[in-house]
């Protein structure tokens, strides 16, 4: 019986293709190319100066880095379970590769509604998409073991809407700066998980109590997803800045703030432990804070300085939550985030309102004070889609039609996997 | 006497040693840098304008992406067998070191022929080079585990050289479009290899057969493979054609025709087991046929609708023929396929041409027809050199000194590796 | 007792803190953006073409490949012991993470000896800090599994002061060569590290012989690590280079030097062996020994036919080195290099020399015996440097205050992990 009700013979086949179908269809009418990606294709012969100006030489690098850190950081990053590998970096896979394609679609939609007229994509559009694409994946964190695939569809469509709505909302409407996303990806992602995973709280968790933690090599698969986010990072929240300095500097920004914050995550995961043991929970999620809780300034005058006081703080903040707040949330707030994304992507995106407003200074286009307010609302903003948002779609994802699995066949590849 | 007549003590050095000092005297006898790689070093101390225009700045990330794909990308994809890791990673690594040296000289010796002069090498002949060696490492996953690196190497001189030849008539003499390789790469190596393991076709296999098959860690190794040539296929389709607009659409086409490519194989994968689990095989390999079937029209305006269309199309057969055609050409054709490449390079490289014809209006300085005509006399002369070269290389093969394993040796490490 | 004396409940967070304190304070002091990282941010609406000549777009590709040398290449290539794979990857990410800022410091304070001033950070400084801390990870190597992380940061502290020093000798004062860093990088952390772990001989090692090896998945791992470093190193050497054609032949040079050496690599583990049969320790290790060789020469004019030379004869000398001189150090002269980072990057590093002076022509700027002569000295002060330095550091983490692993729980995840 049970195996029959996670069956995903035709559940998945059938959110696949029509999912895909659907896809297909808007963009064959709504989407077009970007003008520097169109062209007289075929009729040249030479490269002119201006080829070499296309945006593509000058975005493309940073996002092929974003892109590993979308398959590889987060898919590899969610392997530390014993039993789930297939799971963490297949579903991973699947879901990225579809909210991808239906970011591109939201988010240039409303792009579009001041303006009219057909998506354009480019390079740019497939950072965005990809940004769009690590909210959906730090939600999925919080969930990871306790869903099925199509569950996870499901909840990609909702969210990528959602998420849209709330970076228009910020970006164009409130003009809120937030090149890194940590509110718009991190903030967003995380507490629209967390409310996820609390309506879908499961009182017997305990029954696959055993699979929820790590083996040898699990552990070491993770770090491969670890390294790969830390490394690259910076790329990350420089993708979309403006060119010239402010890219440079928003590099530089944050590769300061991941090293300091490495060094406290190191510090506070021994001074925690009774007998000074490192968990490789912390290093593996902690030691990224600092990249989160930059996403915003970094790409202000922020200086080195500043980056590693932000970043210190935020490897310290991740690494008390992993203490203290996550076992709080679970046993408390019936709140079972695998992941801890609340303390990875939760708490440093929020660490970020405090960097703006002490670092007054940082931007020069604003009053600081109105830049901070301005802020300080696009964080309630993020706050009240999110928790309002992941609590609906928690009670969407409860319909008994996904296949969810069952308390016993949670944090199993068996389920799903041959 | 199985253990001495498969050893390598001898015949690994020689054939290295010989192979690598023919290399470097051709080198040194023939090849020269290119305009861009040569230069008034040591003169300068400031960075003119000039330099930045060198064609380092816009090739060489491409070219390292390529590069991840081949030595990473192509070994981990083929470590999902779990007693044949060291061999998947380290004979791949071995022939594709040796045959980008080859490849240099085979392919600046076929450029040279019609304007004489010397052999020129920058960032475009390294390119090129990794390509012909991504066809020679198609080729090593149909045999893969059945043969020793001495047979390999034999095989990657033989196939390098008829590679070229082929490349050199279609982009040459055809006037044919191929940018990223649906039929210079894909399908002639796919083709080339299935004949060479049809004449080394072992009927007794199934001693070894218990090898020939994963374990749970050694699928995760393998979907870091998957992973990074899913992820970089935009830069493998797009690192050679001409620059701007075009390069820029190339990687962009490719881009959505994986992402459509991941939810067809997921779909189909699903659909066809009976208790709708998934097959890391399929995930591992038909979630990348997206790339090779749009690797003639990615650099076309076959606009994202047509690349997704392609992609969704590729992946479904490329599942399909795991399932029903793997079995077939194994039981009744006596090709032995071990990785499937007939699934995925052989198959989506044929869709190829079906895509340049169903899109008619797609390049503008050829007549639709013409152009579609010519791509079909292609893939003719193509099919054509990989199957005759294929089986000719594979007699050469079966002579009884290159150490081969027996068959109850194969898909075994301990052969090779202390 | 043991237990207790190994503790890194107040050691580590202690050594972490104060670190990470002082290097915030000394970063607030010294350390200001370079011009093309600070700007009027916040002005700009629209892209200029000076924006587009910002060095971060000619520079930040390669930096990032150096990133993930130092990262995943070092961190993994390290995992190759059975029970240490944690402390590898995880100490490596502490080291590399401490040195990188506190070598921004030193390497900093060096550059404004002469013009005073601020010490200024951008993509250049990068690379230069993680060029310096991939020294202290070749000494991390060196003495890897018997090694406590806060003797690893005391080390770090010493060794990039002394790093900074020696390159601020040869580079500024002695005016040698070394853009990919044969000598300050790779000579001097080998030495260096080679002297520590003598000072730090353990008589009775072999009480945790067994776990001073690998298993089968580790050796995978360790193979992850290898491909990054080989893959990237046309990187590394060329990422400081001049821009334009010398930039572009330090990577070709490079590729082709690393591509002979594997040919070599293989030839002689084979040879070497009584049954044939490979050794995963230097496949993992010497392929990679053409590109420590060609550190310095890269940059010359020594033509793909002089790098494969140099490849070839390096992959050659360093199997050698595993099998002859490794025994012999550890023997002989107590020596005990778990990485066999002599081989690696000690010998490989002074062939350069032999490099510079079999090339006669290859410089334009000096004539070639004076280059060499400079070469030599340069050589010599590094080695002086890094002896002395070593032993003294050696003796200084002789102190009984780190909390050192005992014999039997060397290589040993389980004393600092949970």
């Amino acid at each position: 019986m049970a195996g029959a009700s996670t069956s995903m013979r035709l559940r998945l086949p059938i959110a696949c293709i029509a999912l895909e179908v659907i896809l297909i269809i808007l963009f064959g009418v709504a989407v077009e190319y970007d003008h520097d990606v169109s062209g007289e294709a075929g009729h040249k012969t030479n490269t002119t100066h201006h080829d070499y100006e296309n945006e593509f030489y000058y975005r493309y690098p940073s996002f092929q880095d974003v892109h590993v850190m979308i398959f590889i950081g987060f898919g590899f990053l969610m392997t530390f379970l014993q039993r789930y590998g297939f799971s963490s970096v297949g579903f991973n896979f699947l879901i990225a590769a579809f909210s991808l394609q239906l970011a591109t679609l939201v988010q240039g939609f409303l792009h579009t509604i001041m303006t009219g007229g057909k998506i354009h994509v480019g390079v740019e559009s497939m950072i965005n998409a990809d940004f769009c694409t690590g909210s959906v994946l730090i939600s999925f964190g919080a969930v990871l073991g306790k869903t099925s695939p199509v569950q996870m569809l499901t909840m990609a469509v909702f969210e990528v809407i959602l998420f849209s709505v709330n970076e228009f909302i910020l970006l164009s409407l409130l003009n809120a700066k937030d090149a890194g996303g940590s509110m718009t990806i991190h903030t967003f992602g995380a507490y629209f998980g967390l409310m996820v995973t609390r309506v879908l709280y499961r009182p017997n968790l305990d029954k696959s109590n055993k699979k929820n933690s790590s083996v040898y090599h699990s552990d070491i698969f993770a770090m491969i997803g670890t390294l790969y986010l830390w490394m690259f990072w910076p790329s990350f929240n420089s993708a979309i800045t403006l060119h010239g300095d402010i890219q440079h500097r928003t590099a530089l920004n944050t590769y300061y703030s991941l090293a300091a914050c490495t060094l406290s995550t190191y510090a506070f995961s021994a001074l925690l432990n009774h007998e000074g043991k490192l968990d490789m929970v912390h290093i593996q999620n902690a030691a990224l804070a600092g990249g989160v809780a930059l996403g915003t300034a970094a790409e202000m005058m922020i200086t080195p300085f500043g980056s590693m006081i932000v970043g210190f703080l935020a490897g310290a903040i991740s690494v008390l939550g992993y203490r203290f707040i996550t076992p709080f949330l679970e046993s408390k707030l019936k709140i079972q985030d695998t992941c801890g994304v609340h303390n990875l992507h939760g708490m440093p995106g929020i660490l970020e309102l405090f960097t703006v407003s002490l670092f007054p200074k940082i931007t020069s286009d604003f009053p600081a004070s109105a830049q901070a307010g301005m802020q300080a609302i696009s964080l309630v903003v993020t706050l009240g889609i999110a928790l309002i948002g992941g609590i609906i779609v928690g009670f969407i994802l409860k319909l008994p039609i996904y296949g969810a699995p069952s308390d016993s066949q949670c944090f199993e590849d068996g389920v799903y996997w041959e």
